[in-house]
C-alpha cells in the first residue's frame, strides 16, 4: 500500500499562464507515453516478477510514476488555473473545456481518453521487462518533443527532470532484466516458460 | 508523492486455485467501477477541489483506493497462479491466458481494456463530489454481486473488506460535499461558478 | 415505443454560421455528459427500477433527452450548415468535416465518438438513481462551459433552456431516489440486495 | 422530439429464463449491427438529407428502431430477471452480471461497450443511404445467427419480427437513395458535391 | 502472401511542406475511411467469399488499399518531414507532434487511433459485398472532402488519383455482388443460408 | 506497394473443427501483439527510418507479417468453417458467431476490436526498433501460450512456424537497432534528434 506525502517531488512554480502548452503536456497525464500507462504497467506487472530485485524495481519504479503523474497534472493545472477564457479559446483548449472546464483529467494531447490497450502486462518477466525499456524510450522521446516546443523556464525545467527519471528507469530497467535472465539460466525445480503441457 | 508501504491494507491468503473467480474480480482492477477508476478519478479532480478538507479527502481516499488496487491484484494473481491450464480453460479464462498468462492487467470482465471514459473529472467540486457519490455507489454493488458469486472464505473476506471501504469512502465525500457547498454560499472575492464572461 | 413529432422541443433558428462554436456543442451530442448518454442510461436503466414511478420517471426523462439530441442536432446543423470552407479551417473544423462534411456526428468536442464506458446501469434502483444525479449535475455543468464560450443569442437561448430542465432532471431524479428508497424499507416478499446465496 | 407510447411494438412474452441467449441477444442492443447503432445513425444522418422523403424515411425509422431497442432490451430482461445466479454462471453471464447486475447495460455479445464507431454519417445523402442499406444487411444478418441460436417459441417469434422490419427498412432506403439520385440529377441552383473550391 | 516491390503505385512528390494538409489527409491513414479500414476489411473477408472471382477480388482490392495506404503515408510524410515547429504549431499538428514527432501513426483526423470497429465482416459474401459498396463510397467522399481543402497541385494529383480508384473498386465489388447473388441462386448441395437448424 | 502471391508463407491443413482453438488464436489476428500490430507497426514505422537498411527492414518484416496474417486468418477459419452450431456453443464461440458467423474478424481473445492505441510510431529510429524488440518478444511469448493450449499438430506445426519467425524477427531488428545507432553516433550534417529550437 502507499503513504501519501504532502510534497512534489520536483517543485512545479509557474508563473505564466500558458493553455497552448497545456494542451499539448497533458499527454504525459492521460497519453499512450505518459506516467499513468507507466505507472499501471509497472505496478501490474509486479505480480509476475521472480526475482525480488525485479519486484522492488517495479514497485519503486511504479510509485515514483505516481509522483510523476502528479507533477504533471499540477503543471498544467498551474498553466490552465489563471488563464481567461480567451487565451483558452486562442490555445486550442476550448474543446477540452467543454468538457472539462480547467480541471485535471486523463486524456492524451489530441483529447483521447487514456486506455490500458496502451500497455502489456504479459506475465513473463522477460517480455515485461524488454516492454519496460522500450516504454521508458518512448517516455523520454515524448519528453524531448514536449521541450522543444516550450520556452518557458518553469515549465521546461519539471520537464527536464522528468525526462532524466526515464534514463535512470530505462538503466534500472535493463539491470533488472539481466538479474532475471541470469536467475533464469540457473537450474531450478519450477522453470519459467517450460510449456504447461509437461505436467 | 508517495512512498510504498512493503504491506497489503488487508492480508490476502488464497489457499485455493479459482480461475473463474479470478476471471470476475478482476474487474475490480480494471473495470468500469473498479479500483484503478477510482483512484484516477479522485487523484485527477484534487486540483479542482477548493477546501482543504476536499483536497485532502481526495488524495486519502484516492491514495487508498492504490491499495485496494493492489489488493485485488493480488487476490486475482493467488487464484491463477497455482492454477493448471486445465482449470484455466475450464474456468473460461483461456481467452485471457492467451494475451496475459498468468499476469495482471487491467481488464473489466469481460475482457475490455481499462479506458478512463469510466470517469469524470470535471473542473467543478460539486459535480465531481456528486460523481464521486455515486461511484462509490457503483463500487459497493459490484462487490456484492462479486461477493455473491463467491464461496471460498479467504475470498469472500477480502471482499466484503473492500465493500465496507466503499461505503465509509461514501459518507466521507458526502461530508466533503457538505463542506463544499457551505464554503461556496458564503460571499467571497473568488466565486465558482460565476460565467467567465463576467470580466 | 415512440411516435415522432415533427417539431423541435424548444425552437432553434440561428442566423450567423459559427463554425467554433459547433466544434464545441457537439460535445452535447456525442460527448461524455451529453444528451445521447443520458437518453441511454436512462432508458437502459428502466429495465431495471422497481416502481411505476421510477419507471416512468426513466421512460419520460429518457424520452426528453432524445428532443435535447435532436436539438443539439440542429444547433450544430444551422452553425455549419453556411459556413464556407474557409471559416471552417479558421474555426479548426477541418479535421471533423474530412470526415463528415457538414453531416452530424456522435462525437466530443475533442472528436472522440461516443462510447458506452460514458454511461452506467447497474441492475441497481438505488445505484442507479444516484448516477444519475452525478450525470445531471454534469450535463449542467458543460452547459454552463458552453454558454461561458457563447456569445450569440440564438444560440444562447436554446443552451439555457437545455440547463434548465438539467436542473428539473436533477430534481426529479432526486425525488424517484427517495420513494424508491422508501419502498425499498417496507417489508416486502422480494427485496432487492438481498444476497442471491441465500436461496 | 418524441412521445412515449407504454407498449411494445411487438409484445415480448418470455416464460423461460435463459441467459444464455441474452448473453448474445444483447448484441442487437449495443453491438455493432444493432438497434442503438441503427437508430442513432438514421437520426444522426437525417440532418443532411437532402429531400422531404429522404429526412422523413430517416425519421421514421431511426423511430422505429428506438422502439427495437426497447424489445431487445426487454428479450434480454425477461430471460435473466429470474435466472439464478448458477443459471447465469452456467451460461457464461457472470462476467456481465459482475458489472450490470440483471440489468440492461449497451454491449456486443463479447461484452465490449458500443462506441459510435459502428456507424457513419458522411454529410452526403447519397453515401449515407448506401451506407444504411449496409446497416440493414448486417441487422437482419445477425438476427438470422440469433435465431439459428435459439430454440424457445417465446423468443424466436420476436427475433423473426425484428429480422423482418429490416428488409422492409433495406427496401425503404432503397426507394430513399433512388428518390435522391433523381433529385442531384436535375439541374438546380444548390448542387451537391461540387467542390467548394468553385466559390 | 505478399511480395514488396520497392515503388509507389503513384508517385508522390511533394515540395512543399504544409502540416496543415498532413494533419487531415492522415484521416486516409487511420480514419473511419481510410486505406487501412479498407484493405483490412476485404482481406479478412476474403476468407468468407464464396465464387473464386469474389475471393480474388477481395485479394486484389485488399492488396491494392495497402498500396493506398503507403501512398498516403508518403504525402504526409513529405509534408511535414521539412516543417519546422512553428510551422507544425501553427497548423495544429503539436498534439501529434507530442506523441509521434513527424512519425507517421494510424489516426484519424481527430486524432483518434484506429480501431477495427469501423469495419464489419459478417461471415456472409452478399452482406459484406453491400457494405464494401458503402466502404467505397465513403472513402470518395472522404478523398472528396480533402480535394476540397487542399491548393498544391503535388498533393492534390495524388488525392485525385486516391479518389478514382475508389471508383474502380465501387464497380468491381458491385461486379463481384452481381455474380454472387446469381451463384447463390443456382440449385446447389451446400446452400449459404439455409438455417443451421436444418442438420 | 505490394504484389499479392497466391499462396500462404507456410501451409495450413487442418482437418478437425476446433472452434474453441479458433476462439484464442484469433488473438494473433487482431489482439494487442498479434500479426496486424506487428504489420502496421512496422510498415507506418519505416517513414522515419534513417538508414537503407532499418528501411528495408521494416518493408520486409512489415510484408512477412501481413503473411502471418493471412496464416493466422486461414488457422481460424479452417477450425470453424466445418464446425456446427453445436460445436460453436460448447466452444463458447457463439458470442463471437452472433457477429460474424464463421467470418474472419479482427479480434483479441476477448472479442475486443482491433485498436492502433496497441502500437506506437514515435518518429524516432531508436525508439521505435526499442519498441519492435519488445513487440517480437511479446508477439512470441502469446504463440507459446497459444500452443501450451492446442494439442492437433495441424495447428501447433504453423503456430511454432509462426512463433520461431518472431525470433528472427526479434534478431533482426536487434541487426537493425545497432546499426543506427553507429550510424548516429558519426557525425553528419542532419543530426537527429538536436532540438528544434537551435534553429
Amino acid at each position: 500500500m502507499w503513504t501519501y506525502d504532502k510534497f512534489l517531488e520536483y517543485p512545479i512554480k509557474i508563473k505564466n499562464s500558458n493553455p497552448a502548452m497545456a494542451k499539448i503536456i497533458i499527454t504525459q497525464y492521460g497519453g499512450p507515453d505518459g506516467e499513468l500507462a507507466a505507472s499501471l504497467r509497472y505496478l501490474s506487472q509486479k505480480f509476475s516478477m521472480l526475482t525480488p530485485q525485479a519486484i522492488a524495481t517495479c514497485n519503486d519504479i511504479g510509485t515514483e510514476e505516481l509522483a510523476h503523474l502528479e507533477m504533471v497534472g499540477s503543471i498544467v493545472h498551474q498553466l490552465v488555473k489563471n488563464a481567461s477564457l480567451e487565451e483558452i479559446k486562442k490555445a486550442g483548449l476550448e474543446a477540452y473545456y467543454s468538457d472539462h472546464g480547467r480541471g485535471i483529467y486523463p486524456v492524451s494531447a489530441a483529447g483521447v481518453p487514456f486506455t490500458a490497450s496502451y500497455i502489456q502486462s504479459k506475465g513473463n518477466p522477460i517480455v515485461d521487462l524488454t516492454e519496460n525499456l522500450a516504454a521508458e524510450q518512448k517516455a523520454r522521446a515524448t519528453y524531448e518533443y514536449l521541450i522543444n516546443m516550450a520556452d518557458d523556464p518553469d515549465v521546461i525545467e519539471p520537464l527536464k527532470f522528468l525526462r532524466e527519471r526515464e534514463v535512470v528507469h530505462y538503466q534500472r530497467f535493463g539491470e533488472a532484466l539481466r538479474i532475471v535472465q541470469d536467475y533464469l539460466q540457473e537450474p531450478r525445480v519450477i522453470v519459467i516458460n517450460k510449456p504447461d503441457s509437461m505436467k
